[in-house]
């Protein structure tokens, strides 16, 4: 299969090179790693095996990428503006497109870009990091669940998942995407909104009793909105408390968005936070403390002050 | 008049010093001021004009008060657990004792100590620091409302306001104690919580959109709680945004607890939210937006923490 990764993040570059491995011909577009990875390759460092590439088809023109089978976006969401630049290029008639980025609205950006019947969606559950250039940390998980935007054939996302299975990567097809989306919001939005925030790791949020009867707050309200748009019934609320209990298992451990503001990098906060919370209201579950957070995060996104939380 | 003045931070030496240079025989209860200000006396820097007493009776010994006819306790109260040691000493049969503390619970914690006959309260809006040794500086208002935390002899109140005014204080009596203090709250709430989770000053948290409307939510929080605990009837809406409006003409005025925070001191945030938030979740009416501010503040609290927000 042809496979162009646009976005090579930590995320696209550890699936890009799974999926390389795993025998397709992959395209990665790139910007800072460009030169690095056209030199010397791509190297996996993962709790599975550390692996090396040592030819990787790298661009930094999407003219370049050519048509493709499938084409897997992992662009940070708050470049969504740049999509329309991005992506055509590497469709044609029969390409599929799949977006792993994080959150609500991708599909939507997407759809209405290259036209929602190639659209697919997936909920990656990774643990990496990109350090230095031309390699990629792979520290745990990385399963996927896909699922179309609109319901055409659902034999395609099966066909997707099987791809990702070959290569070596957990892969499950769902069929209510939606729902897939918003379950992850549940963990997401408190874990990486508060950790963010106060800058403290996950085992701080669980174990301080106030901070954990917040993040089951912030939970519970996830959940509630959560009911008014998936199509197969709402969540269960006992599904907040199952996730408390399996981030406690998870120790020290720093969430993506704690990092990333650590660094001064803008947020995700449109896709995470404010799409969420548009489509909770129009639905008349407004999510009070959801919003807080989101207004909390917000300030220190203002310019000046990214250090300073 | 004799009058005590126990916790001798900024607001206890401002009005302290202000009832001294009024003509009322004042003593000071001192711990770390205490040398300086027995050697040198107490210098008030003043936007009405600076002023000095070059005698003050300081005494680090409650037993060495005397009894008289005025407490006035304006201890931090997160140190109430020290009232029933600090104030009896000073307490004879006609002793009124006025707490001018901050947030909710301080008449309580003191009638459990000397009767509720004999507490009054007031409420302080009073800008000032102590920085050097042996001087305070009044930055802007300090007027007072004064009332009775049982009716008794609302004569009583009338005498004591008198007595501010006579000193020069602007101070007024009010029929109900409870309101005033929580209308002091929908200004405290917000802006002391915000300004000092996100270590901000008051104009960005009013102009900056996102924070504007939570410190309106905030506020429309607390003045509905307000109306199920006062007894003169509901506070109106309007209330918050003149409140608002009001702070707008504050300029880049950092709260105290938005300065305490930062020098990692120990936050009000029993008298300002924690009782707060009980009173209103026991009269059926739950702040969940000054729940979360309450949980993040409180985490900035912890052990080894103090600075890292």
């Amino acid at each position: 299969m042809r496979i162009a990764i646009i976005g090579s993040g930590a995320l696209g570059l550890y699936y890009g090179a799974m999926l390389q491995r795993g025998g397709n011909d992959v395209r990665f577009l790139l910007r800072s790693d460009h030169d690095a990875i056209r030199e010397r390759g791509l190297t996996v460092h993962s709790v599975a095996g550390d692996f090396h590439l040592p030819v990787v088809t790298g661009v930094r023109d999407p003219g370049e990428l050519g048509e493709c089978d499938l084409v897997i976006v992992a662009l940070k969401t708050f470049a969504n503006g740049r999509l329309p630049e991005l992506v055509p290029p590497a469709v044609g008639e029969g390409t599929l497109v799949l977006t792993l980025q994080n959150g609500l609205g991708n599909e939507e950006a997407l759809a209405a870009i290259v036209g929602g019947h190639r659209v697919l969606g997936g909920v990656a559950f990774l643990c990496a990091n990109r350090l230095e250039s031309g390699s990629v940390h792979h520290l745990g998980a990385g399963r996927i669940l896909v699922g179309e935007y609109e319901e055409h054939d659902h034999r395609r996302v099966e066909r997707v998942a099987e791809m990702f299975r070959q290569a070596g990567v957990e892969c499950g097809a769902v069929e209510d995407l939606v729902r897939a989306r918003w379950e992850k919001l549940v963990w997401n939005i408190p874990f990486n909104g508060l950790s963010a925030l106060l800058q403290r790791p996950v085992d701080f949020l669980v174990s301080f009793a106030p901070l954990r009867a917040l993040v089951r707050e912030l939970m519970l309200e996830v959940v509630a909105a959560a009911g008014t748009q998936t199509k197969n019934g709402p969540l269960s609320g006992r599904y907040a408390d199952a996730m408390i209990e399996f981030t406690e298992g998870m120790g020290p451990y720093q969430p993506s968005m704690m990092i990333d503001r650590r660094l001064g990098r803008q947020l995700e906060l449109d896709s995470i936070f404010a799409i969420p919370l548009e489509r909770a209201l129009h639905a008349g579950v407004p999510m009070v403390r959801v919003q807080e957070l989101h207004a909390l995060l917000l300030a220190g996104e203002q310019q000046g002050d990214l250090h300073s939380l």
